[in-house]
């Protein structure tokens, strides 16, 4: 009846991603229309149940709506709106023609819309976030403690500006995200646990529960109860925007550090450096008419997907303003809001999957740094010069490194034939020496840091 | 086989406005995956028509792809593509399927998948406005013009700061809308028509096709002739990015236009001023609570949509960015710029709607007016006495209005005192003296300007 | 010397609000060149005093460079940077010249530039919130509890789509702004005291200072207690960026609070609706033209501000990627985040001005209240007749306002006529006909609601 | 008087940029806040002259308001600003006190502040591209033109994904950004030219002209063609923000074409692929630690720069939204549109330095080519393969490429071992053969469509 074909779908989500993404059911059981319907009517029955509970609504009302939300169907509410012209009062109709005639009166009694649809938005999101999204967020941060530990001690030249810096290990890389992301992780699990509903009718001031109860807050307070969350301090017609808004960034945020990763690890399988790759199928075609093609197409799809999603937060921010106790420009606004946890989830899921196949060329990585490494000696040369005291030291090293260019020698080389330069270095401690007759070891806490970001998520995930 | 139920979509584009609105079929013609791998499909078929023109492939290439495109089956592409990962190499796999072994050599011969991607997409991207978007759009202008033939003479108050400043038509206030709309429209078109394609291989250079023909550069003049586009100047593996982003913004224009005349007719209805309203059908609800609502629910309809897609734009300024001769983070983002056209046409759709049942309440007009007359002659009272070289002319009626305000009376009734005005005042033209004395008649061209605009896009759209 | 004429700058930073806003010297004290120079001093200062804790540098060294610091000049600086083209490096040199050469290979030892930029920012910033914005924030907060004690009371009728709803208090009205101001305030603190610093080196590895000192975690922590601060958990070149994109989306969050109530005073302030006055000087102009014109400038100012700075937050967005240890590309863009504190703060200062003398007209909330009363009646008699088990109450009534407004006559009169209704109106409690015999004191629990949040929030400021 | 510190500034234009770039001056002559003042004395002036024009002034007046014009000192506006609170009233009021009592009236009679204001900004906006931008478009395009002349020919090769995929030359790829940015730069001059004024009154609707003359659309039309600009067709309070709003939009597209062109660069320059050079002072420090670095800093803060003011825009397309005749929250947004030519300009004139000093390592080019040389030869192999009708070409290729790689052996080893495959390519043409001789050699019509582009641009540049 209510079904059509998938290709003649607009949105990718509803085509392509729902044919490719084997999660895509998972996705929808919390942000489809069908969810969002079911969601509203779990908000319903909480508030009969809090009437009944108060001796306001006989309580054979409450079997009789878990009967009628089991068998709830989308397209009936679909087919009441075309008379109501109002979702929610569909909704309520539909609901009512399964309930006893002395029940009805007492469905989505001293509610307003709002009042179930925010509430049913705050718990799908929550419910989303805790089911779905950190579980997943919660596997990559492993996924990324385990890769460190294997690659904490593999040699990687640093680089900064797209250039040569000084010597760090690839796992020291990997930490930097996954500290990033494991932050972005408790804030986006902390922002969802505060989203919050509201049982405060039309302008937010109790007046219709006013009317049937002595304490509204309290009914309030207990209808919400009833479905995990906390009232917001003070509503309009709707909840305040923040918490939402609040949300829906810190999910941007997480996303941005996994864009972040994806972009490094596309240049890191530049032709020319060569360092990450991608799991290849046998079959799989890289490109319809180079049949060469090996592409960080995973990457780039995770970067792409931050590029459409990300900016979508600028609506959110609009939505902050609504005039009074609320000028509805927001009504279509909102129902989009879905494409931001769905468009993170799907991006975290692909990280996901390339993270499990995930091959670091680490001889790769060590021909690349000591390509480098005669000019790595710069740094090392100027601090341990400095420290010794040595005047200038920043720039005679600088100047050094231009005369070793135009000479075409090494650094070292030039060195040799400084005799002021190497009495300092005949002072220095038997560790500088070290690094200096041998840059690429120039890893300062590198493995340690490495290390030690990892104990400590691995210990947070623990819990 | 390929179906599903439409309640489990995630974007609201393939649940809530696929069954509310009767055009979504028109769009799935253009902006749905189907739609997308059909018109893909089209253009491999040009490029064989021009192989076979050159004599490059045999003539019965044409006829077996013909056949194969007509029971093209977006499922079987994807199915295929499990196989080959890559979405174009399948399509030309599953042609090939229907086409004899010799004439398969030359399916997709010499091009590379984005060739034939985003030549597909500006011919449906163009092809959608042309077809769809811009005969809703001079609907919509012809509305307006009849609306404001109707409307032309209606006085009604001119409002600054959302307050009363001097009279205006409300023909005139509807003929800024409907100049800017009407701009934007021919701009939109224009910019639809500048779509273009490509047929220049993998880096844009025509590597591969200069190893089939003798001018490549004909070769690609002649595919996209045979659809109706022209070649980009120059490629790299896509069509430089500004066509489609010139289109977009230019969607995005009219789209604020639109969005600028729903905010302002929302504020008309407001329960204070009520100049204007939207038609309510006898069943409909405005409150799920409060019974005796009316709401101006399709301007915020409007509005709200346009927050949800006016910052899509923003992927698209940054898809301008593409290392080299391209970088595939755009994979995915182009894949969603079908939220722009989409979101417009149904937000216009919605407008158009609205516009036919509009209502203007003449007599709420004139009362909102008649309330701050007084008021009003300040500027008239101003620019005569100015003009009559009277010193000082802005300052002292300020300061009047000032002491009429203080005095609780109008500033006519202070004129009456001062003499020294008086005598300036008895020099007036009867014009003038006409306004002084019933300043609502105080509207300058409005008429005019209404009827100007009017008979300008009237014309317009005759051709 | 380096000063130039104010109206020959470029932003209107540094011409218009730096002439009309008389806190545009504490801005500079924070947000200036000069103050992000001094800054990246102090970090420079207590990096040399670490060392000397740690003797490595003489401690002659802390002396020489403190008097340097108070001597630095921006200009000097500048002046060397035209030859080091680097401008920590020209800082390093105007500072290394009032120091003796014994002491001068101290200066930044170990550090690399990046150490002492996002540590200065993270200083500078932390401090401009803490000695600026949050000060501000609490007396906006204040003003607002103020005026919600004076005017809890005061009734008014809520609005939703811009239509008469139901009564609330005027007070209840601003204790909604309140609230999420307040939580934004809490929020953005919060955020500032999360900025951290770094002394981590070239790629974050401490592969400098790990040439120095055994523990470079220690020395480190040691130089950012030195500023108050604390080092990131890990660095690459940079501090992440999510503790920066933080905060500055915390400010963008209080900033969209602010630009919501000053569109809804604006709108209080139409001439159909005047609750709200705007404060006027006796010789202000409101319009070059219309000298009765009194508007609602400093709301719609504040909104023009939010409206120019909120996007910017998406540039912060953008900088969340950089490639491997820093890619540079946020070179310029982070010198302008000041744009978001500066542009809040002085909309929050003018929001505080107007606040200041905020006048709220009661009479007329009070007159357009009683203006709808019958229509309000609507939604209590629903609620009064469903809690009585009257069935399909919300339809019945919903059909009695169609009719009343049929006849042109009160909701109330049409009811009296009909028995039915009678028998249950007569089993209501005398609260339930008293709200029902006079509809505008169907304000729930307006008053209650707003003094809740009014001492909440008194409470949190005492702290 | 009106001097500050030019540190003390709070933006960067205003600090840092006005310091390091001497084009300050040029930018202050269009966008500073005296231009500001100077551009609307201007307009007053025109509408002074058409008064004289059709009799209603004296002439006389003429004379003395171009004195004042003369004389005419921000600061002495910015302190009648503090009586009046009114920018325009206080322009006017300055002016006035140069002339004599007699004339006075006549100054800014029948217009509104927004009359002045905004043509003053179509004024100075069209004047800065005419005088500053597009002369410097024309610029950089000839520099891209004669880049292109040098290395037309220059081998490269072409990338897609970051990898290696067929042969282009290095001519050809800047050949891209010559087309994409002339392009860009018409149709910013074209926009720009497009800008309009207003000369209709408080709502546009000439109610104010209406009383001085009989032909208010002609008086408008004088007073803007002695300023060379048109009418907007018909205007609000304010002109149609749309024209402002193409084009800042044209400035942006501009700017995303060069920020591409510096992203492309800046990898180019990567220390694994070094292609490309910046040209570094003899006295340039690159890093404050890392003596040895060479950064690609120009090509980093041109995209710095791009990501600073690209969001911006999403400003002006909310501005497109202004309550009736106007709602004065564009009031201090507009104030902020400078950011957008300056900024673009400025990032463009870095350009222009960088390509006056532009060096391509060819060698390195070569050098970079050759390696990748084996995997170039798939693609031209599949094509002549197929050409010659061979069945499944691509396929069959694709398995050639993986077969080497698990060998570790060329593509063109492996060739000679399938006698299959020998007969087909003994078939081939000579060009056929050479290239599959030589796969460096597949470039295509890189060269030739190098210098289409570039004869395509010089001739345009001639006019």
């Amino acid at each position: 009846m209510s079904s059509r074909d998938i290709y003649s779908n607009l949105s990718p989500w509803d085509h392509r991603y729902s044919v490719r993404e084997k999660e895509f059911s998972d996705l929808s059981r919390f942000f489809s229309e069908a969810a969002q319907i079911n969601y509203q009517g779990r908000v319903e029955l909480a508030l009969v149940e809090e009437l009944v509970e108060r001796g306001i609504c006989p309580p054979g009302a409450i079997g009789e709506i878990k009967k009628a939300l089991d068998k709830l169907d989308p397209e009936e509410v679909y087919i009441e709106e075309e008379k109501t012209r109002h979702n929610i009062r569909a909704l309520v109709n539909v609901l009512a023609r399964e309930v006893s005639p002395d029940h009805r009166p007492f469905i989505h009694l001293s509610a307003t819309s709002m009042d179930i649809v925010d509430t049913a938005n705050a718990l799908r999101f929550k419910a989303a976030h805790r089911e779905l999204i950190d579980p997943l967020l919660r596997k990559v941060i492993l996924l990324f403690c385990s890769l460190i530990r294997r690659e904490k001690a593999t040699l990687q030249i640093g680089r900064t500006h797209g250039q040569h810096a000084v010597p760090i290990t690839f796992g020291f890389a990997l930490a930097q995200y996954l500290d990033r992301l494991g932050r972005a992780a408790e804030e986006s699990l902390h922002r969802s646990e505060q989203l919050c509903g509201k049982m405060a009718g039309a302008v937010g001031a109790y007046n219709a529960s006013s009317m049937l109860v002595e304490d509204p807050l309290e009914l309030e307070k207990g209808v919400l109860k009833r479905l995990g969350l906390k009232p917001a301090p003070i509503s309009t017609q709707i909840v305040p925007p923040e918490y939402m808004l609040n949300y829906l960034h810190s999910v941007i945020v997480a996303f941005g550090v996994i864009a972040d990763f994806a972009d490094d690890m596309r240049h890191l399988q530049r032709s020319e450096i060569e360092e990450v790759g991608e799991f290849f199928a046998p079959e799989q075609v890289g490109s319809s008419t180079m049949p060469q093609k090996r592409n960080p197409i995973n990457y780039e799809h995770i970067k792409s997907l931050w590029k459409t999603i990300q900016p979508r937060i600028q609506t959110v921010y609009m939505d902050q303003l609504s005039e009074h106790q609320r000028d509805l420009t927001n009504s279509a606004s909102t129902r989009f809001y879905v494409d931001i946890p769905v468009g993170f989830f799907l991006a975290l899921q692909r990280l996901k999957r390339v993270l499990e196949k995930f091959s670091a060329d680490r001889e790769a990585m060590f021909s690349n740094l000591k390509k480098g490494q005669d000019f790595i000696l710069a740094e090392p040369l100027y601090i341990a010069l400095a420290a010794e005291g040595y005047p200038d030291a920043h720039e005679v090293v600088r100047k050094l490194t231009l005369e070793a260019e135009e000479k075409g020698v090494g650094l070292h080389e030039i060195l040799g034939e400084k005799k002021e330069i190497q009495a300092y270095l005949e002072r220095m401690t038997p560790e500088q020496k070290n690094i200096l007759g041998d840059p690429v070891q120039y890893t300062g806490l590198a493995e340690k840091k490495a290390e030690i970001i990892c104990e400590y998520w691995e210990k947070r995930m623990e819990k």
